[in-house]
């Protein structure tokens, strides 16, 4: 792909001091938008320059989004071909080869694999891939190229179906670009077995962010009972039952969830140990008043999804931790997720406080944890650290 | 330990909203500070009441210290002696032991035990208790013999040289009220053995928080040339050696220490892998400008001990990541921690961003973490979980 005259986005004066800092995201009103900015097609691969002229980078543009420039690269002259993002590919996989070893993770995690607007999660030689800005739109046959290069995969499912795509003017679909993605695939995690559906399942069919939370809690319910509400397709749940847990009951409003589920506990041997029911998990919460178990796992989807629902999705974690912690056994332990993106930490944790005052349940804070190693964040965006996860013991 | 006739100390009016809501401080300022609540002698036992009577709970009580009443029962008519205390201290050995699997832990964390103003490290038969409130100094003896009936330990050392222990009008010593701390202890953390000093080391001797960060940090160094600073006694250098390390350096200011790392090295037979250097680190850093190791681990000190050290220490972990960062081989790790409790996760993750700039070095977070699951946290005290720590990739 040549490149040789690219357009230049220009920043306002005095707005050179974040990305010169190592922010890799431009917002528009730091940009100069005149007649020549607006003129730049959506998704255009720019050089950012400052209000002097100096050239600070490589970004893909769109004038239209709030986050208008996305630095690519802090080099000017570079190339964005093939080659150029096989190597943050080969970089992020030899990561994930290292930390998690077995090739089962997500692949590029956006900014802080240098590669924003992408997503890809890798179930062994099928990729699931979320392509999220209109600069990675315009990339993605290169994308592409390089994941073959790279990985020479199978199954590539372009699943572009997220709402956040609309806030880049991009229309949802998805698409299976290579291979067949009509039967779910297995996975391992935590040297367990699991099923993902990647081009029906929610997100990319699975969610990895949870691999190391799931495998601390499976390690406290071993002979427990427990309880998984949203328990999606058994990551928690399964697991707890495949090292060791007494009974576990799986609750999800998705029937294709709770039949991954099903077939995951049968994979790994504990069908008879695992029970599944579908329901809205707040009604279920409020029939089983009055059960108690060792263990409660909480891992709902995102209350707060926009800023106009973050006082009532922020009141749907106090309301969900009212429900659940009365369910827990004197002792017993509770763990609950937030990856409302909107909820920083220090929220999340007062409506956690607040849910457990409603119920009369004390006890204390054991681990405070985020997603897995696979889901790095860049230092520069210490926002995108999306998920919250609370394990306590209550009294 | 009869306690029929307790004082009183009353809340002003509308601020019996906080400890309604569950949390377990109250502030000189909520309190009505008349004569008869500045009579109640420092450090007793006292009923809580709400502006309107209603009794609250039961607290201890100091008129002089900024915190000046700390919940230990929400009844009211509980009666604290030894078996109250005993109660606890059984609660939460049953929690560790379940947790740790060795009797090498954090007994006693404060208020999330439910013993506001005691911590209790516990290194086998050895106990050593900081005891850091008036209202505890006046209960030692009921809390010494709890600990007899609980744990009946062989050592007790009451290490109470906090300076926290000055803000409640304390004074600062260190006593050993049961057996013998002249020789320093064994104790086993993550597989391997290490040593510590019950009465002459840092704190308690060992600073069990960092127990699965050392883990992490370790299987992280398989193979791999490590670089340890403010090494105190090997808690992370020597587990590394022990994990398979190519090479590890141990960097510390104190020889003592490095005399404890040098036998914990020797304990675990990895004495020709680790090599130690008795240095200021910030020095030692500056001369190894040029060389590199694929993990730099720096566990420092608070820098922030106060509110008047806030804006340099606060620099200090910016120059430490200045200064260790370019240490890192490319694609290695990078370990950074702050105990600073003044020094929120925002601010600290800014210093790191702000240092790697500094010293031009990109790359990703895999990892914010915090203390080990024996240090708990009060869900109403959120600001007490004091440890941060960042893992890094860097490019």
């Amino acid at each position: 792909m040549a490149q040789k005259k690219l357009p230049s986005v220009i920043l306002r004066a005095g707005e050179d001091r974040r990305v010169r800092a190592g922010h890799p995201w431009v917002f528009s009103n730091e940009i100069l938008m005149d007649a020549d900015a607006k003129a730049i097609p959506t998704g255009s691969l720019a050089t950012l320059r400052a209000p002097g002229g100096e050239a600070l980078g490589l970004v893909t543009f769109n004038p239209h989004s709030l986050i208008a420039a996305r630095l690519l690269s802090t080099n000017p002259e570079a190339t964005v071909d093939a080659l150029f993002l096989g190597r943050r590919l080969a970089q992020a996989t030899a990561l994930r080869d290292r930390l998690i070893g077995v090739p089962y993770y997500r692949l590029i995690h956006a900014e802080a694999d240098g590669l924003p607007g992408v997503i890809v999660d890798r179930f062994g030689d099928a990729l699931v891939v979320q392509v999220n800005t209109a600069g990675m739109e315009l990339l993605t046959p290169v994308l592409l190229e390089a994941l073959e290069a790279e990985l020479s995969p199978k199954t590539i499912v372009l699943k572009n179906d997220s709402p956040v795509r609309e806030l880049e003017g991009l229309k949802r679909s998805t698409t299976v670009v290579k291979g067949d993605a009509e039967q779910p695939v297995e996975l391992v995690e935590n040297n367990a077995k699991f099923v993902a559906d990647l081009s029906g399942g929610q997100k990319t069919g699975w969610f990895y962010d949870q691999r190391d939370n799931r495998r601390f809690m499976a390690d406290l319910a071993k002979d427990a009972s427990v309880l998984d509400v949203y328990s999606y397709s058994g990551g928690f749940g399964v697991l707890a039952a495949a090292r060791g847990a007494k009974s576990v009951v799986c609750i999800d409003r998705s029937q294709p969830a709770l039949d991954a589920a099903k077939a995951a506990a049968a994979l790994n041997g504990v069908d008879k140990v695992v029970s599944f029911e579908k329901s809205e998990v707040f009604d279920a919460l409020e029939k089983l008043g009055g059960k108690k178990f060792d263990v409660v796992i909480c891992d709902p989807p995102a209350f707060v999804k926009s800023r106009k629902d973050l006082k009532t999705g922020t009141q749907g974690y106090r309301k969900l931790v009212r429900l659940a912690a009365p369910l827990v056994n004197k002792g017993g332990f509770f763990f609950v997720a937030s990856c409302s993106h909107l909820v920083d930490p220090p929220l999340f944790a007062e409506q956690v406080r607040r849910g457990l005052r409603d119920a009369s349940r004390t006890g204390r804070i054991l681990r405070s944890s985020g997603a897995a190693l696979d889901h790095p964040v860049h230092p520069g965006l210490p926002e995108t650290a999306y998920l919250k996860a609370l394990t306590l013991q209550l009294d």
